[in-house]
């Protein structure tokens, strides 16, 4: 893939979108940062941590200079930098909140990690400030932006596996350090499922356009391990969607690294497996006449992402998986686990119709569908 | 494989163990009989069916005569076949029961297929006549005789995976004729639970070695579907394990024909895709360091299960999976439903240690498990 | 698969095609006699064999009598069954002259195993005699009858691969047993080359319907080994077809289990693999926009093959397969070890057109290509 | 894969080993550059091109000033730069032979990308000069870096495969531009063969260790294709190795993307597939037991390739694949071509021992086998 702005033909950078990224982890190391680098729509403009020298060498290795890195305590004054029109938070999940809303009053649109935050009532509160500034707010949901799942979505919207029945997903990966944020529950706002089963919970929804109406939960925290004295280690998860339709997911911190999705139709069926990791997901189609696996060109998944948003801002368009999107998969995370907590089915708001919480008249652009 | 006697080296007929297969259903006539032809310690000694045309036609074509071919009301008139040691029952679930307590009567074992009636109390009643009259009864669940099987239990046994964490399975497959035994609630006694989701549940716990301790279930009845007037379309279930492990499956009778079996541990993971199929079963033992299909010898399923009874018979031993294994699945079934209807979590009876309903003395003889 | 005239629906015996099959070995005993079990338009009237008591299990086995079972002497006694019309060849490659052409003799239509003979002499002198008896001789190429290959011949005319390019496959196995008569050059006519690597000649002819025009080929005979004292153990050969389309494959007693054919054309690929196993072939169509494998209906590939030549007696046509076609690859053998010998290239007989030994007017009825 | 020199642990840039990168086209800048940035024992130093825009774009971006962008004219300039201490070129091949000369007069150490050359007498030219120069040439064959090839490479020599018997492998791809230097014999020295056939080639004699002692071959060049005025299309390759061991390989710029090693032993097989492209690569062992797909931690291809040839620098060791492999793949295609234009098999110098061209006191480090 491209990773230079003269391979390809990326706008020139003026008319591009310039995003600060918030918070150098890995993923930001790792994958945003270059992601933008290869994006068509959007570049890095500036870097935001806590660390003065690690954001001056990120600075420096991107081609920008000591200036574009900024503190924590700096954030805001990115307010001054007009070129910085987005920022992508990508902070522990308890700072999701306080982040959006200083970016806000500064008019920065905000493209947010999953999940939006760590409570519903917090998820809430960033859209509404997103709302109440004039500036988009999108959830990172990067697999709702993938030609495999987009194959997949629209074979299923299609018929081509019939009406559909069951729906089966898990995403599980071992967690080995017991002192990372995202094993506390004050910063992280639950365990596995917060983290890594959103991704079924998200995905089922997305594969299907349909929202659950009943949920029903189980999970497991062991004693005497120190990893989780807070959050759950395993959780399984029976959701209820119209029609009876029915879907069950897996996630853990505890197990070995599995993520798969299967749809099961009357006539046919989808297997994403791997399902959600950042290279080589693999999409098969199969019906009585054949077993098919799309191929694509290669595309970077978080190029895709923050290109969708990159446009959005430049149209102003809204993002097709808005705050409200993330504030839904709140919304069943929390009788999810009250569900775990209680033994005791948990009926949701019933949303009729497809894709509720989607702008469905913005749906990202793909890369063309061949290799 | 071989099908004739002077292939292979099975013993000569006089020391082999005669079989009557009582029902000529497509399981017998595709799967059963041809399994007895290739067996080294059973052979077709009878049919039993409703239809004499039918019962010759069988009985010639295996090379025994017309006398061999018994009507359901000439059932009895096997207490005079010296020959015939057991019956292999393959029948309507409803009668499971009552041919169980004619053989038991005339002194044939008998292996009886899945599930073992249509309801836990005739399973039970099974147990006892066959008890009371010294005869054997084995429930004919076959994926606990095959090396694929054996090969995923032996390494979560041995701790290959580390801890096992979650288990995930699905059976479905679509039932398209309405007027099929399979879909009274008579006849059947359920729905695809009983009939393929049954797989799923025995072969958890065939897997692991342990018993749930509750259960949760939802299941969906399609209105205006002349299928499903007396049983359920889907169903999805959850089982909780001893120590907190926790196992999902799915089940139908309208979804595309589907069999897997995962099982997740915190240093590896079992796949087994198909499952259940009795061709082409897989294996895929997955850990950090490789994905790892063993290959065996070719076998039949149904021949390994025959000759495993065959030889329990000849040797007076008690069979790996007595009629107890078959009695509690059924519980455990009742659990389903009753979860199912209520919408409630039901606690099943505990048990504890290791294949609490196997005869683990007399775990089967497998092939040699190199092609 | 149905293993019982009343399970599907075959034609009652009176209409049906009797073959007697000619050698009890392992491919009749568990591959012929079953497909022949499982035929709509075949049965099973006569065996013949050197071994009276062998031949009379295998009658009674399959519900004969004692009198349908021959030995090599009275073979000739077959003249006067006349619900014997066909003889079904399954004897070391040098008793394949000599029984088709007594066959011939007593008007039996003649189904032979490849290779065809153990020189193109007679090979030659097969064809003519059943010609000159007005006999159907058919070569036994099994792969010529099954949807899997035939889905891949028809991908490949119908432009799917764009034009095709290179041609690639391996047929190779480990002949333990030194003593078998697949090592004995007089009764073979050759090693691994007629008897394996055969498939991946025939093979590539037919799904390019082309003709090579040139053949060179290396081949290995270890010192010291006493399999391989008269026959080779390895074979490299390279093929010039029309066009400039060249292909390449591997033959092997000596080498580890491996079939497989792969077809490349500019716009895709055909992967066969396994490519030649009795059971669990895998076709994959590879093109920019998918890979895909086709699903089909389970189906026995002798059953296929024989079902085809009792349709071509019954309705007086050619088989598919004539023996011209055997014949052809006899042509291609000698040139091989011809060139093996020389370390020359060999130029053969150029004949243009497509599928110039086949009977394409009489293409065989496959199953219905959906599972 | 880290992006960052904070991420990860490399070595501090002044004991890393500072490179200019020759030539900046797709591989340059989309694999090369990117490999330096993640590499630990190595940096990018400088970049050279024909372009001053393109090239101080490129340092800019990878955070480097204007100064470290040279044009070809400029090249010698790098004498006064201390901390390049070695050149990757990746130029026409036609150029390899100037700019390494001209690399070790500066006494500048040298990566050369494959081929080392368009003639065998060019790449002995570029080991003559280095050698005189007293600086290390290293060609540039990545897959002599990877853990999987290696794994495959340990497992032949281990006897898991046993004996081995038969080799294949394809590499083909479609070329659509007519304009490409690699479609121009002077530039690029031969076609598909000396660019994609040569990882066939190189790969075969890495994994077995041995040197073929003859060659036979033909190829395809078909007319009125304009971007085949110069070279060959397809070419189809036997290789003759010592004790019998024979290997085909098929090469092509017309045919669909394939890329695939086999290796036959008598007890197991080894399958690289894909082979050689530069992200999902799969390797399976397979024996009597078992098929086995060794997984591995992620790595980058290219930098495992710089970082060896930069200890090598730094440590002051020959590289495991000097210019003396590279020379060696010249004479075996200049006698695969000599072969594929007299139809002709065509001798080569024998060499006896393993890898006799490679350094094998200096493997290279790989990361850890597990994932």
């Amino acid at each position: 893939m491209p990773n230079q702005p003269d391979i390809g033909d990326p706008e020139p950078q003026q008319k591009r979108v310039g995003f600060a990224v918030v918070g150098l982890g890995e993923l930001s190391a790792e994958e945003l940062i270059p992601a933008l680098r290869t994006s068509q729509h959007a570049y890095l403009a500036a870097v935001v941590t806590g660390e003065p020298d690690k954001g001056q060498a990120f600075a420096r290795a991107a081609g920008l200079s000591d200036q574009d890195a900024y503190t924590y305590e700096q954030f805001d004054d990115l307010a001054k930098r007009d070129d910085v029109q987005a920022v992508y938070i990508v902070l522990p999940n308890n700072l999701h909140r306080e982040y959006t809303e200083r970016a806000a009053r500064m008019g920065k649109h905000v493209l947010c990690e999953k999940p939006l935050a760590t409570s519903t009532e917090d998820a809430e509160a960033m859209v509404a400030a997103c709302k109440a500034a004039g500036v988009k707010l999108m959830a990172a949901y990067r697999i709702q932006y993938t030609p495999h799942h987009w194959t997949a979505k629209r074979a299923i919207a299609a018929g081509q596996l019939g009406k559909i029945k069951l729906l089966d997903s898990i995403h599980a990966q071992v967690e080995d350090d017991a002192s990372v944020w995202r094993l506390s529950l004050k910063q992280a706002g639950g365990g596995p499922l917060v983290d890594v089963g959103i991704y079924c919970l998200n995905t089922l929804r997305f594969l299907t356009g349909l929202e659950p109406e009943w949920v029903y939960a189980a999970m497991h925290q062991p004693q005497n391990d120190e990893r989780f004295k807070e959050v759950e280690e395993s959780m399984s998860v029976m959701l209820g969607f119209p029609s009876g339709l029915i879907a069950n997911f897996l996630t853990s911190y505890g197990a070995f690294k599995t993520d798969t999705v299967r749809v099961l139709g009357e006539a046919g069926s989808v297997l994403l497996d791997p399902a959600f990791v950042y290279i080589g997901l693999e999409l098969e189609l199969s019906d009585e006449r054949a077993k098919t696996r799309p191929q694509f060109a290669a595309y970077d998944q978080f190029t895709l992402e923050v290109d969708h948003f990159a446009v959005c801002i430049r149209e102003n368009r809204e993002p097709y998986t808005p705050g409200e999107e993330g504030v839904q998969d709140h919304r069943l995370m929390d009788a999810i686990y009250q569900s775990a907590r209680s033994g005791v089915r948990v009926e949701v708001e019933k949303f009729s119709g497809q894709d509720v919480f989607r702008n469905t008249r913005n749906e990202p652009e793909l890369p063309s569908s061949a290799s």
